[in-house]
């Protein structure tokens, strides 16, 4: 397995020159936090994931998650890195202070779930389920359950879990089965639930399950779905853990990989029903599920990013190193010499600064929607931050999948080798399309929910700010610049017209635009992601041409990669867009029996 | 793991109708074979791979084959598959009669290993290189070694194996060390080999090694490389196995998948040295080892196909039997019904069908080259063949990986468990652009050897003919075959114009012409790929135009499917043109230390 080495110059370029880190200053409702604080919070960040998590990474695909005698155990390591993590107050970045967290914004803490998941995916994902689990019992339970249940989630002493899906009900929660019958104040939950990462484990004494359920007499589907609190310990009014709770864990799956998270298949309630704990109203558990479910999305496309940004260090690494082949001078060159290597990288790399672009500015959009000032600037960040959530979740992980496919083909033969460890980031890589939503869920959601719901409102603001660059980029000379600037504007009038097309399908057609729904989104984010390479691209083309700098190098860097972006990836845009529109036609209209 | 059953109606049909079946019986040199003979040959291997292979393919993964005290095994159930194969004589299809071989035209053997690689790509592999062994053999060995060796391989006793990659000779072959010392009219094999598949295993009770070394004072690099058959068993003039041959597997590599597949490590010489016998001239082991790699290249794309029809045969199945989610009337149905499932399910056929399509029809062309009575027709498709491999290689490999991967998805969650077998063929297919040459020297050797050897010639001629082809389509009336038409013509000229291009850049800037190299082969494979599709529609609109027939299903699924490759897979090769093109040229101006 290589070596893992935060990426710190482009995470500040990011943070401070695209995004914007001093906005956050203008945020009263935020603890105050300097650029220095958040120089010396990555380094920390960087060297607890590159020194303690990453050397886990190999070990716990190789070892795996087992569960013995109903016991689940994690792999060699695990328990030590986890206290570590833990008594180093990571946990506790994002939650609120009222809950003992750090408050931290959250564009601070998605650097620093880029840097654990880069680290090692499965220790990520238990971290990455408990502050999704915090944020909705923040927003959800009483005040009552808050204080004996979210200070230990928040200190990570507990974790949480999501136990959603069942056999039947999977895309489709609202097939689920489970129930939860009214015992006086709390409810006796039986059934069996799959899929549950993290479910089970033995970094912690309590976790934490927030499952769905079904109250007897309440409608079918959807609507008649509720939320519970089920731990797997039962406790005291002081928070200490008791008896244990009827839920058991009857098997982890066998899976293609991020093999140290156990996925869990858990019965509830083999005799009386395990002891459940109503969050939110009854029969709207679906919509409270759905506040955790979309920071957990975003929270996967930055898996995505995380996996992506290894597997193009490593491939990176590798071609620097591996000495094959003649340059066109006949000398014995390192591999990233050879042409077909550089396409390789490059198209890595582009990807891999888009996709972090992309993801810290709607993290800064999320802090913004919760605390700003201003009551409208709030809802149009809100607006944007569920507009490009799906984008965010399924764009980022097919590009990762995609890369860590790349970092293989870099590799050759060697790629093919398990101890190498690029095999493990293209099997890990593998379940972020499909977990919180498979992408094309996400697609569907995007036309269905937030493109429909504002008739496109949200999405034209979007392509309005990008005719609005496009009118800035005019200004500025240079062939690459100009280049960019070509690319990106057509693309970006594919983009506008794709929209304007889908949402009259989703009106007249319904089935065309669900057709098309996944081209649009990979059209979507492509643009989305050209947009910021060539603001970036900008930005490094004023530094160069203003001043004399330390670092030339990484802004030079900066606008060949962005080159790269709007050469190589963009053009991809026309294709997407007739996926997108006529294609999806052909597809609503091809007969079933002809498949 | 899913059951595989032979797509047996298409390719009857592209064997028959689009290819022409028919042309085999105007070659004289080769075995009279009519359509029922065809038939009947199909269904047999049909039943065997489905019956007998298949069901070990997941055993195979599994359990992976083994090293134990210096004795590889396979996993359970492979011995007795393997003797079953060579009983009934499937070993010997294509070999030559004279050799105990039964002749069959390569246009028939290629439908028999997609049936191999369907069932079992890790069983398939054996014989694969055991066919790529007796090729090698039946062209440069001289008639003495033929007399001993062949007729072992071709009736399956033994099997063949490439020793060709060292730690430091990987893609740049001409970088080996392996020594070869004459030793009277023998040689003495020295060195360590890496990356032999079926190096070493428990099939068969002799191996026959292909082996490439150095005779001292040979010229470094490529030009001092020599070929050599080196046994894991000597035998006597009768063909006996005698004393074993100093080799020994070193260690076996643990794979991302084709785990059945031994890929050994394996020592030569440890004490005097292996016995090896020079095939060919000395220093043009080479030259005589790409005669069997181009054969091998060729069944690399047919283990591409392979492994992407069993990947949409899963999905689609899968597909008909999920029940998720509700339609538009909001009926629970099968997810076959959902539009973003049709689009997956779509894309696939699509792409199968057209990567079947046109491995036949270069089987065929391979046929033409090597029987055909007139030399300009021979020579014809022997310059098509050549071009067409790497392209079949590449392009059909580069799909399986999609396909595969677009199985998991259409399986959500379900696709990411072991047991379901989608992820076995996710990691199988991982292998295919790698080995054999990567996708990229694939890339590199069609503009390089392929491209500027007649400056564009025979592209130009496939070019001309879809230009024809054009023409007649010019006719025909219907909206969905003009639509297929005018999507043809686009991405035609596409690849026209990028040829153009292509080929100056290789002559000014060799480095543009490298970068653009991948993105150029890939548009070339998609366009022949959608050239077959709509030839294919043509015959069927003819066909249920003109006749009453009892399958009319199938032949309106073949202009639906082609309308789909046309609308959502022809709209890729403008990105490809200019990835290939402009975009190459923007790669290859990258500084490394930009990278």
């Amino acid at each position: 397995m290589s070596d893992y080495c935060p990426p710190y110059a482009d995470m500040q370029f990011v943070l401070e020159e695209l995004v914007g880190l001093e906005t956050l200053g203008t945020l009263p409702s935020l603890a105050k936090i300097s650029a220095e604080d958040v120089v010396e919070i990555l380094n920390q960040a960087g060297r607890f994931g590159s020194e303690i998590l990453s050397p886990l990474n190999q070990i716990g695909d190789q070892e795996g998650a087992k569960l013995k005698n109903g016991v689940v155990s994690t792999p060699a390591g695990f328990q030590k890195a986890y206290k570590a993590y833990q008594r180093a107050g990571w946990g506790k970045a994002s939650a609120k202070i009222a809950f003992g967290g750090q408050g931290l914004p959250r564009l601070i803490t998605t650097v620093l779930f880029e840097i654990w998941n880069s680290a090692n995916l499965s220790f990520a994902l238990c971290n990455t389920l408990t502050d999704s689990a915090v944020t909705l019992l923040t927003k959800h339970a009483t005040p009552e359950l808050q204080t004996i249940w979210l200070p230990r989630l928040v200190s990570g002493d507990w974790t949480g879990a999501m136990a959603i899906t069942e056999p039947q009900a999977g895309s489709d929660v609202g097939a689920l089965n489970c129930s939860a019958i009214p015992d006086g104040k709390v409810f006796r939950i039986k059934g069996q639930k799959n899929y549950i990462s993290w479910g089970d484990h033995d970094l912690t004494d309590n976790i934490v399950h927030l499952l769905l359920a079904r109250i007897p007499d309440s409608p079918h589907g959807s609507n008649g779905i509720s939320l519970f609190l089920v731990p797997k310990f039962l406790t005291n009014q002081k928070g200490e853990v008791g008896e244990r709770n009827e839920m058991r864990c009857l098997s982890i799956e066998k899976k293609l990989g991020i093999h140290a998270s156990p996925t869990c298949v858990i019965e509830y309630g083999s005799n009386k029903g395990a002891l459940g704990w109503l969050i939110g109203e009854k029969n709207r558990g679906l919509s409270a599920m759905f506040t955790m479910m979309n920071t957990a999305r975003l929270a996967i496309g930055h898996q995505g990013l995380g996996i992506a940004e290894r597997a193009f260090q490593q491939a990176r690494n590798f071609a620097n190193s591996r000495v094959q082949g003649r340059n066109q001078k006949g000398k014995l060159v390192p591999i990233i010499n050879h042409p077909d290597v550089r396409r390789m990288l490059l198209s890595m790399k582009a990807q891999v600064e888009a996709m972090r672009a992309l993801c810290y500015d709607t993290a800064l959009s999320v802090d913004l929607s919760e605390n700003h000032q201003d009551s409208k600037i709030r809802a149009l960040h809100k607006g944007r931050v569920a507009l490009l959530t799906p984008i965010i979740k399924a764009w980022c992980t097919d590009r990762a999948v995609e890369i860590a496919s790349i970092n293989i083909q870099v590799h050759g033969g060697a790629g093919y080798i398990e101890q190498t460890g690029a095999a493990q980031l293209y099997r890990d890589a593998r379940i972020t399309p499909i977990y919180e939503g498979t992408n094309g869920i996400q697609a569907i959601d995007l036309i269905r929910r937030r493109l429909i719901s504002d008739d496109g409102f949200m999405m034209n603001v979007l392509i309005e700010e990008m005719r609005q660059f496009d009118g800035i980029l005019s200004t500025v000379k240079g062939n690459e610049l100009i280049s960019i600037r070509g690319r990106l504007a057509e693309s970006g009038a594919a983009l506008s017209r794709a929209t304007h097309q889908i949402l009259n399908a989703a009106k007249i057609n319904p089935e065309n635009a669900d057709a098309g729904a996944v081209p649009y989104l990979c059209l979507a984010g492509t643009v989305l992601g050209g947009y910021h390479m060539a603001r970036a691209a900008l930005i490094a083309d004023t530094k160069l041409s203003n001043k004399k700098l330390d670092n030339p190098k990484f802004y030079e860097a900066k606008i060949s990669t962005a080159l790269n972006f709007s050469e190589n990836i963009l053009p991809k845009t026309a294709a997407l867009e007739k996926a997108a529109t006529s294609g999806g036609a052909v597809v609503a209209n091809t007969r079933i029996d002809l498949i």
